[in-house]
């Protein structure tokens, strides 16, 4: 059984379970984890481990339309270095201090590998909870800020100079949106986060709303960062640097931008409240138009996490 | 850096860390990591891995004094078995349903070793968080239910046999001091659950609380399983039975009773109103007289997690 069939199963038990978090009363919880392995790539540092694990957490509540309350970690490693302890606390601090919430520690383990599972918690506004299953056919498609960045860093990392590292860092560095979600939380019909890609996000949105979407692929608003790493990647073929720009953009994820849906007349006010920016990349459609992409099916294709 | 002094260090620098769990206005938050080579012997079932995992953020959510609300996991594995699964997610369920509170899913992962990673988070009641740091000099050191559970549970587990496996299986799976915690909660002073064991748990309380303790060896609530386990064991000599009886009661931990400290006129109706019973076993004595058990200083000496 793959992750996926396992989070299925998982979901089909529990009534709070498939969205980003859970709802319990006016209080939303979720929790990830991540390791060395998958997440970490050689060159990140623990401050940008700590900002961007518990940062996965932040994005989830912000998937719900909720405030961010706090956030906890468990840090495991083979052994603790002060120094790395510290910066990590430093990044969950800081990344919670951008979006409202507050760190309130956590617990320590040993491990073979580095491994830190985090967990945020939420404030419900008077607006309610978002969930991905209220989709509309008419609906207009929008997602926050600029896809692809944690893919053009990961290309950075592996180029391993000290300037793309660094550059690479700063991109893994990303904020949770919890602004733009309280922003959207009025208006949204569905929401998520794009943590597994926009595609498979989409993908699972029309899903749990039974609808279809409809992509427009040169809508997408693609990270700088992106091109940057397409043009250096060696190939001189404009139409193979064109497919891997919107592999980046639209398949590998863990962008942790929203994805939401809207009513197309509120779009305008949105795009001017939301801190981000918003951008229309679609339409909801009837189920049986399926997901696609200029016409075209979109294969529900991500990132597998480890 | 030891794992002791390195949750020092993060106690250090967040002012709600250092409890049991964390208190973000009226919620309390609490975040644990187990993992198999450290936590789950063979023999201990994936139920009882789910009961116990999850259990142990809701001793957390019990020693702050406050109701439990909900909880999470996050499940990792190399691979994932549905009916292992399933399991691991009844332990949760139930023994969220024992304290009252609901589990409401999590995440999954992939890694060599199966490893948890729970979260519970409570509401304060009225009566207010319960803190490790207001004993007094004269008030009553209690405990509720009996010790030494898990260190039974564990030579049971040793055993290998089937019956011995089936008990510490049901030894494991303790029942979280959520209601005690509440009913304690408004006269406790000072408060916490004895995961480290008995005599570390009155080191932190009373390093905490600017007091020191003087326990009793013989008020201990000892569990009928150490007995067996201790009678068992293979020694003739007496003297060594107690001694070992003394350290499966008292260092070695993982029990998740509440250790307490209660002025002394408030025993008798708390002792009545304590679902799992609660006993003296001390006194809070000044800081200069240490932490003693019958005059003598109490090693400060526990159980170390891995």
């Amino acid at each position: 059984m793959n992750e996926r069939d396992a989070l299925r199963r998982l979901a089909a038990d529990l009534p709070h379970a498939g969205d980003d978090a859970a709802v319990v009363d006016d209080t939303v919880i979720t929790t990830d984890m991540l390791h060395e392995r998958t997440d970490f790539p050689p060159g990140s540092t623990r401050y940008t481990a700590g900002w961007r694990a518990v940062g996965a957490s932040l994005s989830d509540v912000a998937a719900m339309g909720a405030e961010a309350t706090a956030a906890v970690a468990v840090y495991a490693d083979e052994a603790f270095d002060p120094t790395e302890l510290d910066r990590f606390v430093a990044g969950a601090v800081d990344v919670c201090e951008t979006v409202g919430g507050e760190y309130v520690g956590g617990d320590l383990d040993t491990h073979t590998e580095f491994t830190t599972a985090t967990t945020a918690i939420g404030s419900v506004t008077a607006a309610g909870a978002v969930y991905r299953s209220g989709a509309n056919p008419g609906d207009a498609v929008c997602v926050t800020g600029e896809l692809g960045r944690s893919a053009a860093a990961l290309r950075l990392f592996e180029r391993g100079t000290e300037a793309a590292v660094d550059r690479a860092n700063d991109l893994f560095r990303f904020t949770p949106r919890v602004a733009d979600g309280r922003v959207l939380a009025g208006s949204a019909t569905a929401m998520m986060d794009s943590s597994d890609g926009l595609a498979r996000s989409l993908h699972q949105l029309a899903e749990a709303s039974e609808v279809g979407v409809s992509l427009d692929r040169d809508a997408l608003p693609v990270h700088p960062a992106v091109d940057d790493v397409v043009e250096g990647s060696g190939t001189d073929d404009a139409t193979s640097d064109t497919a891997d720009r919107f592999e980046l953009a639209a398949h590998f994820g863990e962008d942790f931008e929203l994805v939401c849906t809207v009513p197309p007349d509120a779009i305008e006010r949105l795009r001017e409240t939301c801190p981000a920016g918003l951008t229309r990349v679609g339409t909801v459609t009837r189920a049986d138009g399926g997901v696609t992409v200029d016409g075209d099916a979109l294969p529900d294709r991500g990132y597998t996490h480890g």
